[in-house]
């Protein structure tokens, strides 16, 4: 049972909450492999996407997860519309509440974006990535893959490596892994690793190779591009000797360590190609638990509106 | 009971058509609002939004209006179409008329596109604005508004101000407005105002006090900046201090008066910030009435086809 | 029933399996008229476009085809997303089988990318257009065109007139053409006339009055302005002149011929108006035989898909 009719972000889940969205996932992953499985539990409900950024890849996994549960889904197209020009983000919210929508999954530039939707709506909003804030929904994916493939978050050691600065997945994976009781190691280049990680109990390190000794999971971030201004960006070519991870690196990890990654992967500079395509790697199966963990929160949520 | 297949304008529509999908929206306004009351009352039909004019919170609404009820949904992308350089507007109708679908959504920039769309197709076309013709779903959930907040059209005073003379929301009210027995007065700048209005019954004045002064209805219009050319648009500063309302502004009507807009609002430019956001205004509402409005008209069409 | 879990080309199909299609489409092809008819018999089932190439009429074609029969479709968006700027296709194809997509209906401007995509995914591939490789969606409803036309293949004699070089269309029909046993003549211009079709069985020649004397079916071909590279795009006034097909030139064919074309039709460049608003054309029953056969493929694919 969830305590909000939003999911805005990891720092606000109580412990019970992440585990009841991950026990939940478990369950719906089986919807995902098997059609014949496919309910409409989510019949007459409907969800719209506001994707102030770009991502295709997690527009679609929401799309699927309202889908499967047989939600009406339909997306404002806010690349294409008038609607970023001239209205405010409230103003759209409101009139997107008044047509009814249950659910509305946004994704904005700015930190706190669907903290302000969401204060204004009584639809339920899920915050698909805001800013440099949270990330939520890829954090408990994360946290639901390493639970799957480990066992226990307790005395687990996490390490991610990159681009830490500008990333909303290591900021709500830390929040999520420090409640439930998992060593985390920030490992990133002098330009990008941010001091203020520390303050959330993470341990910050210049030094990949000391962060990933003895690591069950390691986790590579893609490197935002877009986000770098001001000339603090790395020589991309430098930032992948530095600190794209291969099979050598990868080595100094716990001999069961397991590989992930928010994905998609720019191959050959956050990770090299041998070691992407080694077993080790459970990227493709957190596109998977992506989409569970999404079915889990709509439904969740759900249980939790009165109509 | 509607007559045409088709719900091309106001102009058309009989006394006994408009109260009927009225009194139908006002059922359907409780499954906008109740998620659990929705039904699949048109299963198995299918509904395309054809918008040559981009309007995401049109077509939006009309989306919702069909998967409320079941229908399945599609876009023809015009933007980013084909369809739109090679193609006639009546071959693309008999496409997708050859392809099943039963209602087609349109907006087009030249008036009467939507009669020339009907003409050719077996779907029933739906009028979501054609150029500077006729809007009539916007103008429906207008009406809808005005007898759910005043009770009556005998002898209500609805006053009208803006950008008139460019404006199918104005045209489209003044059809309805005079057939249901209502007094119209249109308030618009000197460039702007169009003497033809005056030919289907409305007053027609440059004096915004005066004709705010007893008025029961205020509409705002949106002032469509696409379709000023030639150097007859107005200064905007001037436009808006000249015809903006504010609260002092609307102090002449009656003090029972409600404010309409079609949204979206060019805040501080057709309506002044505290006027909007005062009790006054029912904006919020007009938007889940033309989800209501649009959910009627389909119902009814879809009682008069055959199968 | 069909032998593999995809429908990737005209190539690998058995005559039995091109009959069971056509078979089926018959009976779908009444789904489409009469909207009563429709059921849920892709219910669960999720079917997803990605259009590397933009083809808005065939996309609404497969969309509709998956609707009809309760599929949930969603689009990838190819043209707008980032996926096309870093990821692989196989990496696409991967993700999207992660998220539990049973159909993947692909264009792209490759030949041979659906196999590529065919081979990495558990989905069913459905080519909807692979460079100048093959068109099968397309070809088979040509084909069931022809058979619900002229009843039988055996010595149908099939004109094929146009930019014959780059077709995938014609492709396609030169290989079911001739394992169903008809005659097929392909006639194009000089530059665009390939020799390799007279491999497949077919005739070529430059003398399209010739090609048309006793022709059952005469098909026109879209010139595909956009593959045109090189210099060696002929005149356009001089290619309709010597090419284009006019009531004049399809009198040599049999007197009961049919004309085809995949649409849309360049008026007045492939095909001149009078011939082509006659009644010898059968171009709109094309585009209800497609939404048939694309739901007839859906269908059988879906028969061999375990769950």
């Amino acid at each position: 049972m969830l305590k909000s009719k939003d999911l805005l972000g990891i720092r606000d889940l109580e412990v019970s909450e992440i585990m009841s969205i991950l026990e939940l996932a478990h369950e719906m992953k089986k919807k995902i492999t098997d059609s014949t499985l496919r309910e409409d539990t989510l019949k007459g409900r409907s969800m719209i996407t506001l994707f102030y950024e770009n991502s295709t890849r997690t527009k679609v996994s929401f799309n699927m997860a309202g889908l499967y549960q047989g939600a009406m889904v339909t997306d404002l197209g806010v690349a294409t519309s008038s609607v970023q020009k001239g209205e405010t983000l409230v103003d759209t919210g409101i009139t997107l509440d008044q047509m009814g929508i249950d659910f509305m999954v946004m994704r904005h530039g700015l930190s706190g974006a669907s903290h302000l939707l969401a204060k204004n709506v009584k639809a339920s909003v899920i915050n698909a990535g805001d800013g440099a804030n949270e990330h939520p929904t890829q954090a408990l994916l994360d946290l639901y893959t390493m639970l799957d493939k480990k066992g226990s978050f307790k005395d687990l050691n996490v390490t991610i490596v990159g681009d830490i600065a500008h990333s909303r997945v290591a900021r709500s994976n830390v929040f999520g892994l420090k409640k439930l009781g998992a060593n985390v190691t920030l490992a990133g280049c002098g330009t990008l690793a941010s001091g203020t990680m520390e303050a959330l109990g993470a341990t910050v390190t210049h030094d990949i190779k000391n962060a990933i000794k003895g690591a069950d999971v390691v986790m590579g971030l893609r490197i935002q591009m877009e986000r770098q201004k001001g000339g603090l960006f790395p020589n991309l070519r430098e930032y992948s000797q530095l600190y794209g991870l291969d099979e050598e690196m990868f080595s100094y990890a716990d001999k069961e360590a397991i590989l992930m990654h928010p994905a998609p992967v720019n191959r050959g500079i956050e990770l090299m190609p041998e070691l992407l395509d080694s077993n080790v790697s459970v990227i493709d199966e957190q596109v998977q638990n992506g989409v569970a963990v999404r079915m889990a929160i709509l439904a969740l949520l759900n249980e939790r509106r009165g109509r």
